[in-house]
C-alpha cells in the first residue's frame, strides 16, 4: 500500500534551463538504466518473496518507493529545463527556427507533452517492461539489482559531465550517492545469503554436465594454448571447481533438422492433398 | 571474424517429442533470459574496449561465440520437438483439434516458421535489443553478465524441470554448467579489477553527496526505529563508508511545474494570438 | 515523494487457486486496461501541471498512489492463484504432462518469474509506455482518465465474469467499485473546467477552417442523403456550432511527391555521380 | 470494403519546405495522437458491433475512411518538406555538414524512405497495434474515441504554432477542424447512448462493492480532513451515487506471497531432489 | 482519398464457429505476414514515388484498398469463430474452466474485445509499424511486395491446412487466389522495370569494391575447396559478372576500439577532475 | 558451431570522426536493413532446413557468420567515429554546448554505451526480432533475402552519399560490393529451385479460388476500363494463367459481427445476472 506527500523527496533547481538537458534526463526517467525501471522491478520482486524472505521484502519495497520519488524529481527537472527556457519556443518570429532546434531536441516532450517528461528514453525509445528483471530467485534478483544501480550510476555520472548547472550538479550528486549506497546495500544483502553462487543454489550441482561446468572452452578459430587467464586456471569463485581450459570445443551432432510435416511445408514433389 | 562448421557444439536428441515443451524452449532462445541476448551483449561489450583491456575483450568474444553456439542447439531441439511429434499436425481427421491444441503452443512457430524456432521468448514476445546491456563501463558490464548467466541458469533449471526427456535434460545438463562456469568466470574477471565498487570507479566519490551515500533512507509511513539490519549499520562491502540509518525521507521542494509556454498550453484564459 | 507500508489496500484472497486465472490477471496488472498503465499516466500528467492547477495535481496523485496500490494487490492474486495449486507442477510422475498445461497459461510466469507475477498482458506483451496519456493538457487528459477507467472497469467486469472463486469475486468487486469512483470524479472533474470543448480550449476557434469544423463528410462510395442523425444535424455538443452533412468528400490536389534527390533515390537514368 | 481515388481529401502545400518540421509531422501520422491510430481504431471497433448498433458501425466506419486520407495528405506534407529542401543534400562540398543537419531530423526518413514518410512517430519510434483501444464495448470506445480526437486535436494545433508556412498552417487549420467535428461527433453519439456511466452499464451494480464506490480514498501519508472538492462531497455525475470522503486507506491483508515450488524455487535448504 | 461500402469484398461464413481458430486467424491481421502490413506497406510506398512513376502509385494504392478489405474479412471471421461459439463462455457452471480454456486461446480477444479482433499476431504480440517496407525505391520495394505475399499466401494455406470449416476453407482459398494474383503483379512490375539488380541500380557500380563483388566468401573454419554451386561459379543472374569461390576471409584490421573520453570512461586510475 | 578471430574481416578507418555520422550508422547495425537481422535471419532459415536441403543451409550459414563481422566492422566504425572525435565532449567550458551538440546525435551512443555502438536504429528505436523472416518455406525465405539485401544495399549507397570521409567510404565501397554478391547469389539460388512460383509451390493450386487468382480487381471508387497494364493482361509470370482485369470488388457478405456473449457485452437492456 502506497502513500505519497506533495513534498520532492531533494530539492530540485535549474538556474540555466536546457532543452537538450531535459531530452538527456529523459534516459534517467524512462531508459534501460532508469528509475522507473528500477522501481517497477524492486516490487516484481518484493511481491514474488514468501513469508521467511521478510527482511528482503522490506527492503524492497522500502527501495522501490524511493526511486518512485526519484522519478518525481527528474520530472521535475525536465519541465524546468523546458519551460524556464523562453527563448526555444513561441516567438513569431523565429517559429520555424524553434523548429529546428526542436528536431535535435525531444519532439514528444514538446508535441505529446508540452513541454513535460514523457515515459521514454533519451532517444525517445518507450518505457518497456522487457527492462524489468524479478525472477523469484532472491540471488539472482540481487545480482540483477546491484548490475541496476551500476547502470544507474553510470548513467548518472555521465549526466552530471554533460552540465554546468549548478542546481542539475547538485541533483545529480544527490541521485549518485543514493547508488552508491543502494548498489553497497544490495551487496550486502548478497553477502547475507548463504552460498547463492552458482545461482540457483538450489539445484542439485551433480545434476549438471561435470565435464564442462569449470572448463573455459576456447572458440579461436586457430587453437590456442592455455592463457594462464584468472579464468582458465585456479579455483573457481564459488569454491566448488577448478577452472581448466580446453583449445576448442566439443563440437558434436549434425545441425540437421527433421523434415517438416508435408502438409505445411514447401515440398516441390508434393502433388495433391 | 566469424567462422561456423556444420556440427552442433553439443549433440541434441529428443525421445519423446513434446510440441508443448518447444514453446517453453522459446524463452532461452528469444527471451529475457536468453542465448540471443548474451551472444550479442558480449559482442557490444567487447567491441566497446580499448587496447588495454584485450584480455577482458577476448574473454568476451570467445563466449559470445559459444553462445551462439547454444542458440543453434535450442533452435535444433525445437524443430525436433515438432517435427518429430507426428500425431499433432496434418491428421485429416482432427485438424480443428490440432488447432485447438496448437493454440495452447507457440502458434508462430507453425503458422510463420513451419514448425521451426521463432525469435521470439515463451511468451510469444519478440526478441528485442533492449535485453542488451553494453555500457562501455566494464565492471558494470561484468555484473550485467553475472546477473544474465545467472538468469539464464535458473531458467535452465526450470526446464530441466519440466521436462522428463532423458535427451532434453542431457541437453540441459550441459546448458546449466556451462552457464555455472560462465557466472564464475565474470565473477573471477570483477575479481580482477581494481576497486570496482562502486561503479563507475572513475567518478571522484567526493563530488556525490556526502549526507546520503550511505544512508538506509526508510520510506516506512510510520517511522520505524533502525532495524539492525546488515545494511542499516556496519560497514559498506566497499570498504568506503558506515551505513547509517534514517527514518524518513529528506523531503524538499515543492513539486510545482513551471508554467507552460501559453502558446502550447491549455490555459482557458487565452482568448486569441 | 512516496511512502509505503507492508499491507494490503484490500484484502486478497484465493479459495480455489487456479493458473489459469493468474495469466489473465496479467492484463490488469500489464495490459492496456491495467494499473501500471494508469499509475504511471496520472504521476505523469500531475508532473505537468503549474502551480494554480494545485487542486488537479493533488487529486492525480491521491489516486497514482492508490492504483500502485492495486498492482500490488492483483501481484499478490496471481502468487496465489499460481502457488497454492499444488497438482500443476512438481509431481515427478506428471512433469511432461504439467508443461503441456503450462504452455496454455503464461509460461513466463513460471520461467522468468518463478510462479508470479510479470509485467506484461494476459497475451504475453511486455507492459510499455505507449499506454501512458499525459498531454500537458489538463481536459484532454481528464478525457484520457475517463477512457482509462471505463476500460479499466470492463477489464474488472470481465474478470468477474470468467471466476467462480468467492475470493475473486470479492477482490473484482472492490476494484470494479473503485473504478465507479474513479470514472465519476474525472467526469467531475471535467466539469468543473471552464468550456473545455474542443480540447485544446486555448486554441483560437476562428483559425481552424470554418467550412468543415462542424460538417459530418460522408465516405461512402455512393453519395447518400443525410441520414438524420444526431450527429450530422442540430447543435453540437460544444454549443458552438451546428452539424451539417456533406455527401462527398471536398477532394482536391493530387498525391504526388516530388521528385527525390536523385543522388539517394533510384533513378535509372543516372549514370554518374 | 474499401476504395481509392488518386486526389487527396485536401490540397496540401509548403511554400518553405523545411525538414525539420517534417519531423514533426511524423507525431501525426505514426505517433500516439496520430491518423494511423485513429484510421485502425475505428475500423477495429466498427468491426466488433452486432447488428442493433448499425449506426454506430456506419459512424465508425464512414471516419476510419476519412482517416485514411489525412494519414495520405500528411504523407504528403513530409515528402513535400523533405524533397523541395534542395540544399539539405547532394552538395558534394557539404555531405558531411548535411549529415550531421539530418541527424537532428528523423535519419530514417533519408536512409530507410528515401526522403519519405515512415510508419514511426516524431521521436522515431515505430507505429504499434498498442495504441489501439477497441473494446467491444461501445461507450467505453466513444470516451476512448472522444480521448483520441482530443489528443489529435492538441498535436494539430502544437504543429500549427511550430510553422510559419501558409501552405502547412492551412493543412493543418483543415485537420483542427475536423478534429472539431469528430470531438463533437463522438459526444453526440455518447449522449445518444442510454445511461452509459459508469461504463459498463451492464454489470450489475449491486455486485460491485458498496463501501467505496463512492468514495475518495486519500492517499497522504498525513491523514487531511475532506478539502471539499467537488469530487469529494454531493452527488456523482452518473447520479446513482454520493460522493465521500476517507482520510486513510482501508488497509487490510498482508503482502504475503505463498511460499512457491520447491523445486522452481531457490530454497538454499534443498540439498537434492 | 478513401471510400468505403459496408459490404464484405468476399462472403465470410462460419459453420463451426473454433475460438482457437479465432487465435490463428490474427496472424493473418496483425502480424508479419498479414493484411495490416501490406495495406499500410503498399500506401506508404505509393506516397513516396514521384510523377513519372504513375502508373506504379496507382498499382499499390489499387491493392493497398483491397488489403484493408481483407482485415475487414478477417476480423469478421473472428468475431463469427468467437461468438458464435455459445459453449465457451457465460455458463455459470462452467466458468473456471471456460477460464482455463480461454487462455490456451487470446486472452485478449476476450478481455480486451468482448469477443472480437485485437491488432495483435497469432503469439498476441502487437502490430507494429517495424513490419512495414517503403524505401523510396521502387525496385526495392516491388521485391519486399513479392516476399510479404509469398509470406501471407504460405501462411494462407497452413491456415487452410488447420481447419476444417467449409466457410473457412473457402473464404482461405479466396485470399490464396488472391496472393497469388499479387506476387503475380509484383513479379510482372519487376520485370517491367529497365535493369533493377543490383538494387539500387542508380548506384555507380564502379564505386564497389571490384575484389569482392561476385565473390564467394567461405567462412567455414576449415578451408574448403570451391564445392561447385550455382553461386561460386558462372554467370551472376544480373549478367554484369561472374561468381567466384574464396576459401577464407580476407581478414583485416584489428577490432580495437580507440580509447573513451576519460570523463565519461571507467578508468581506475582517474582520482580527480 | 561458431568461431571467432581477433581481426577484422575488412579494416576500418576513419579520418575525419564525425559523432554525427556515428548515429547513421546505426540504421546498419539495428535498423529493418541492417546486419544484426541479416546475420539472425540466415541462422534461423537455416535451422529449419531438413537434409535433403543441405546445399542451401550451408549457404545460409556461411552468410550468417560473415554478416556477424559486418556487425563487427560497423560497430568499429562507430567507436572510431565517436571517440577520436575530441572536441564533442569533455571540454569543461562547453559542457552545455556539447549537451546541445549531443541531443541532436544518438545520445544512448554517449550515455548507455560510453561512446560506441548500441543495438538501435538510426533513429534511436531497439532491434527487435519482428524483423526477421524465417519461414520454413525455402522460395519465400530466398525472396525475403533478396529484398533484405537490396534494402541492405541502398541503405548503404545512402550512407556513402552522407560522408566525405575516405575511410568510411572504403568500407562503405565494400560493404556495398558483398551486398551486390548477396542480391546475386540468392536470386541465384532461387533459379536452382524448381517452380517456386507462386510461393509455397507445395499448395495445390487448384484448391485456390479459380475465379480471382489471376484477376486484377480494381478498387478506384468510378469505375474505369482496363488500363492494359503489363500486370492486368497477358500471361503471368508464373506461366500458370492470364491476366484479367475486373472494374470492381465482387463485394458481398455484410459486415455484421454476432451478438456477443451478453455477459461480457455492454448490453444497456440487461438488469440483472
Amino acid at each position: 500500500m502506497f502513500f505519497q506527500d506533495p513534498k520532492l523527496q531533494y530539492e530540485v533547481t535549474v538556474e540555466q534551463p536546457d532543452p537538450h538537458f531535459a531530452k538527456l534526463l529523459q534516459q534517467a526517467i524512462g531508459g534501460q538504466e532508469g528509475e522507473m525501471r528500477v522501481a517497477l522491478q524492486y516490487m516484481f520482486q518484493a511481491w514474488a518473496l514468501p513469508e521467511e524472505y521478510e527482511a528482503y521484502r522490506n527492503l524492497l519495497m522500502e527501495t522501490a518507493a524511493e526511486e518512485l520519488g526519484h522519478i518525481e524529481m527528474l520530472a521535475t527537472a525536465v519541465t524546468k529545463n523546458l519551460r524556464d527556457s523562453p527563448k526555444e519556443m513561441g516567438d513569431d518570429a523565429q517559429e520555424t527556427a524553434a523548429a529546428a532546434s526542436m528536431t535535435g531536441q525531444n519532439p514528444r516532450q514538446f508535441l505529446s507533452a508540452g513541454e513535460s517528461a514523457v515515459p521514454v528514453d533519451s532517444n525517445g525509445a518507450p518505457f518497456t517492461g522487457n527492462y524489468i528483471v524479478a525472477s523469484g530467485n532472491l540471488a539472482g534478483d540481487l545480482y540483477a539489482n546491484v548490475m541496476s544501480e551500476a547502470a544507474g550510476r553510470t548513467l548518472a555520472t555521465r549526466l552530471w559531465e554533460y552540465t554546468d548547472d549548478p542546481g542539475m550538479k547538485d541533483m545529480l550528486s544527490y541521485l549518485i550517492a543514493r547508488d552508491t549506497m543502494y548498489q553497497n546495500q544490495w551487496l550486502e544483502a548478497l553477502e547475507s545469503l548463504d552460498d547463492p553462487v552458482p545461482v540457483p543454489a538450489s539445484f542439485p550441482q551433480d545434476e549438471e554436465n561435470q565435464e564442462v561446468n569449470y572448463t573455459f572452452i576456447s572458440t579461436r578459430r586457430e587453437e590456442q594454448p592455455n592463457p594462464d587467464h584468472p579464468w582458465t586456471e585456479g579455483e573457481a569463485p564459488d569454491g566448488k571447481g577448478q577452472f581448466s581450459y580446453a583449445a576448442d570445443q566439443p563440437g558434436d551432432g549434425n545441425v540437421v533438422a527433421p523434415d517438416p510435416d508435408p502438409m505445411t511445408s514447401d515440398d516441390p514433389n508434393r502433388t495433391d492433398q
